[in-house]
């Protein structure tokens, strides 16, 4: 898999990536992960790459020009899956696109930033607009590292411990059962005596249980999509 | 504000704090983000934090104890508005909670790895979950990354220009409308002639009737809130 990055701020991306089950994804050879800084594609002299807003009103609007070079140059060396622009207002990110992510083959992620991006971008270049979430943060670089983590780590060899990721919240329906790990009694606060009863049928039973428990508590509406 | 984040891949975190907004609001002095390494509280030897699941099952989790003497330490000093645990079964973060958050004076986040933390941190610890979307990613750093930036940028004098947050999606129940910059023709794709005509009034409202209709097309659940 191929993840390509347009930014107007490649540095924020720098550590996310360089450390984590990303890193390692990528020195193993399972994801190549390209970061582009829309500034380098810039005509201008004074490498501007946004402007005013047309209409008038707050904020800066990322330019037309350098975003379509980069994609422009990039589709030209190889085919993409999808052009995904990270917006607030695009089809909400999940565990479903997450799996249907980490089937393709190359993807393009251009981030925005500053009021936006020129809407003819969007018209005419991407493919697929993606929002993480119901809130609004100051660029697309968050985002698209969160979906790149939720993607790559999906992707066969990347998790040590393969049945890991299938036991996740959200990939069976329900959300994931509590846990507990040493010591048994920390000032007093004891762990169920079931996980240490050795009992498997007694503890896959009560995990089970507590799974449904919690997913009925806090999000029944995952129990009615079955 | 202050914000501590507790960690164990404090890495991950250095270069989203230290640029974009999240770096000029601190060196403002508008909040102070603290990040704290859980491996640094470890009282083991070989500076252990995570161990086996009791009842099996793949995959570490976070021992309480070093949490626990980070967050008392903390709690020592000052006091918290919220302890909050960022993980995927959380109420889901919006811009409603970003706005609530904006008004708090202190709150820790802590982040969850590997296969979670010890249920008994939850119980005993935690105020307040929080998940950024109903998908899985690696760590809880990116998500608090999300919620800090998203919290942050409200913050009175973070922005350059106040009026950019309260235009941005969600913030007035409707997405945000379409915008556009220089060059009025790219390639034969041009700007929409209203925005050029320099009618205050008409600009408005066509911005108004795209918002209203982008929202209609793509959210209309948030029409159905008013």
């Amino acid at each position: 898999m191929r993840i390509d990055i347009i930014t107007c701020l490649p540095k924020l991306l720098e550590s996310p990536f360089a450390d984590s089950i990303l890193k390692r994804a990528q020195e193993r050879g399972l994801v190549e992960i390209h970061v582009h800084d829309i500034r380098e594609y810039s005509t201008n002299k004074h490498r501007k790459i946004d402007d005013y807003a047309y209409g008038g009103g707050a904020g800066m609007v990322l330019q037309i020009e350098p975003i379509a070079r980069i994609i422009d140059e990039l589709k030209e060396q190889r085919s993409y899956d999808e052009v995904i622009f990270m917006t607030p207002d695009g089809e909400q990110f999940d565990q479903n696109m997450a799996n249907e992510m980490a089937l393709k083959g190359n993807l393009i992620m251009l981030c925005g930033h500053y009021k936006g991006v020129d809407e003819r971008v969007r018209e005419h270049y991407i493919t697929k607009e993606v929002s993480i979430g119901d809130f609004v943060i100051s660029g697309g670089e968050l985002a698209a590292a969160v979906m790149t983590d939720a993607v790559v780590r999906l992707l066969p060899g990347v998790l040590n411990d393969e049945t890991s990721a299938l036991t996740d919240s959200f990939q069976d329906g329900l959300l994931a059962p509590p846990v507990y790990t040493r010591p048994a009694d920390y000032k007093g606060m004891k762990v169920p005596e079931v996980l240490l009863s050795g009992h498997e049928q007694k503890i896959e039973d009560w995990r089970f249980a507590q799974a449904v428990a919690k997913t009925k508590a806090r999000r029944p509406d995952l129990l009615k999509k079955e």
